[in-house]
């Protein structure tokens, strides 16, 4: 008989699970049935693509990337508009808000997260948004392109604060960006690598920095924002202040949730109640907590790159290939106002938080040989472990191939790099697309001398 | 007193062991004294720049970078348009051709490499040339710019030839290129990968594959070619058939060549004489064999980026810091007609040849998010050895972003990445700039499944 497998969640890490299902099944796998619960009306919708659709590069209905019926097509059991209501461990049921019991051999819990919205009044006013979802993402862009607005807060200042940022000035919105830290992008960026993403973005709009929202004020409507006991007018508000694992019926069900708030899980990603970790089902993507690899503690790694290879990890297991997910650097990249930045391992901050003596290497540098034509400026920022000369954290700027150099690094890191293994590795040169001696090599140079 | 430190040849690679040494005497290493002796007029000439000034997008003496004075200013006996008669390996001196003897300490051998001239008649005449200095740079240069040349032939196929090739069809000269093997890129592409920059470049040219050259003929200046008895017109000649290490001077001083024509060094870049590597004599670059990481054989690699870090080597080891140089990856990239191609560790046919069990993976995809504007096509083909699992090489082929990537997988080779490894290893994904699945990971899947 084919094995049951009940999937709550069809966010990208969802979504993963069942796509590599299928793949494996199409091997010759062992026969399963796929059965996936989403509380959003999409089939696949990509959660990552909702701030270029705001900065209108294309309509949000292009992220729209499967039907519910492509999959249903395949022979899922792929529902839509569902509510998973609690999950019977014992007896291996998930119950949904409309009273019916589903049977599952293997459970699979990918609920994702929603948008923290910090404890001050008026967050529930028309015209505040978050972008949780689909349908945060599609009320967001009706707002911003029915009417013209005049002023807009974001509250936080990641990645998706800041593209929306960049979002709301293409729009004619004068706008500000709150940040309770004295720096923008906090958990990607140290502060000097930071000012050089908000320089490039200051004539556009306004920080404010170090500074946290007091309360959010309106009648029906929002009509302003009081940030450290200023008012400045607002009619639209954008909180992006992180998002909160989704971990209630979880919870409920026993399962234990890590100091994070995320769920605790095993290198197979099987989820833990009491003192064991349960043979048959799993958890990955934004609701679960990772180990970090250079702290060794646990946090948070919310990217769709890190819920792939979870997923890689849970339909493995299912399909019966053994397999177990390390610890985690969660090496990321965005796009902001045309400057790129990356970052992997730990910031500065960070590490003299944990207590890693370090040492810092930076370098400023061309991406091509000096008397190529459209060359540009590349920044990076290493990271050493002091004692043992290892990379632990890198960060980079530039307008041109910085995801890449991530991967490289990230790769790096994994593999106990040292400063002088940086200098002594060999890189490929052409004048045309690189520099002989890389920025990378340049930043390592610094930190410890040729 | 201090040392004295001879380098014969002022290309990159001893250009390099200049500037390091400098490097680290500005960083209170030891005293030394440094003496440069080159043959050509430049102070430092950038080789790998002169395809790009054929084809316009730069003069040709942008690629001066330094003048000799620059060197000279800085406490250098810097001299061009000298030649190094003999070594005496025995007293430590060097004799010019000015019959003036120089001693020195420590004695750094770069003399670089030469275009290897096909044993045919006709190779003297006027208007055919070749690219292994400034002067044939300059030559070329002038030749095409200062009248209306019809017909080229380039003899060879490799990055040089391609690349001026395409210089010549940009200032309108009909051109043929002769490969006498029957794809382009032997030494870099497979010939599935290699025919997807033959297919973007052949509107624009003519291949004449697998065939030799039989004679180049003309009276003075040079009027058709023979390429497997058939005639073509042409008032052009490049030849780019390979270089070959300049090691006569090291030979008859009875140093070690090496069954690839390279100078033999041992792991600190010492020369080699009867059973002995010598304390004082280095040599790098162009001139010397490296042994090949994959093959554990020697070879040539000719790259500035290899010559920089056997330089970082000898620096090193001159001013007191003992340094090694491993086994070479090679790592390369090129960028023609505006392909990027990259190739690192062995190709297909090396490793038949040498008794290696293969299995390849080979993936096409986008660089961007499915929906996102602007993505490219981007190719990439994995080699394995089959048992192991692990990468041993890899030719990646795109408009962006090859560079950085074939630097990924050359600290992968070296690292000793498997298949599994790719699959499982966290990259960084945002929509506008990676997909979440890239390329190497595709491929890698199609090498042994997911």
């Amino acid at each position: 008989m084919a094995n049951k497998v009940v999937i709550i969640g069809g966010g990208a890490a969802g979504i993963d699970v069942l796509e590599l299902l299928l793949r494996g099944r199409r091997n010759s796998g062992p026969k399963i049935e796929i059965n996936l619960l989403k509380r959003e009306k999409d089939g696949f919708f990509s959660m990552c693509g909702m701030p270029f659709a705001l900065q209108g590069l294309y309509s949000m209905n292009v992220l729209n990337l499967f039907e519910p019926e492509f999959y249903i097509d395949k022979g899922i059991d792929f529902r839509t508009l569902i509510e998973v209501k609690s999950i019977d461990l014992e007896n291996r049921y998930v119950h949904l808000d409309s009273n019916e019991k589903i049977h599952y051999d293997y459970l699979v819990i990918a609920t994702g997260s929603k948008p923290f919205i910090p404890p001050i009044e008026g967050t529930n006013l028309e015209g505040v948004y978050t972008l949780g979802s689909s349908k945060d993402g599609e009320l967001l862009e009706a707002a911003i392109t029915a009417k013209e607005l005049k002023n807009g807060i974001i509250i936080g200042s990641g990645w998706i604060g800041l593209q929306t940022a960049v979002a709301f000035t293409e729009r004619g919105i004068k706008t500000r960006i709150v940040e309770k830290i004295p720096h923008i992008l906090p958990n990607l960026l140290d502060p000097d690598m930071a000012s050089i993403i908000k320089k490039n973005m200051e004539n556009d709009m306004t920080f404010l920095l170090g500074m946290a929202v007091d309360a959010i004020k309106g009648r029906k409507d929002v009509e302003s924002v009081t940030v450290g006991g200023e008012e400045f007018p607002a009619d639209v508000v954008l909180i992006s202040a992180g998002m909160r694992p989704n971990v209630d019926i979880a919870s409920k069900a026993g399962i234990k949730i890590g100091e994070s708030g995320g769920i605790v899980t095993d290198l197979a990603m099987r989820v833990k109640k009491g003192n064991c970790y349960l043979d048959n089902v799993y958890a990955l993507g934004d609701c679960v907590e990772v180990i970090d690899a250079i702290t060794y503690r646990p946090r948070l790694s919310q990217l769709a790159s890190t819920a792939l290879i979870q997923a890689r990890v849970v339909a493995n297991n299912i399909l019966g290939i053994r397999s177990s997910f390390g610890p985690c650097l969660s090496p990321s990249v965005s796009n902001i106002s045309d400057l790129q930045l990356g970052s992997v391992g730990v910031t500065t901050e960070m590490a003299i938080r944990y207590g890693i003596p370090i040492k810092i290497g930076k370098a400023i540098k061309q991406t091509k040989a000096r008397y190529f034509p459209e060359r540009k400026t590349i920044i990076a920022k290493l990271i050493f472990e002091a004692f043992r000369e290892k990379l632990i954290g890198a960060q980079i700027i530039s307008e041109v191939a910085v995801a890449e150099r991530i991967n490289e690094l990230t790769l790096g890191i994994k593999t106990g790099i040292t400063a002088r293994d940086i200098l002594m590795r060999e890189r490929c040169f052409d004048p045309s697309l690189t520099t002989v001696e890389d920025v990378i090599v340049g930043a390592a140079i610094n930190a410890f001398g040729n």
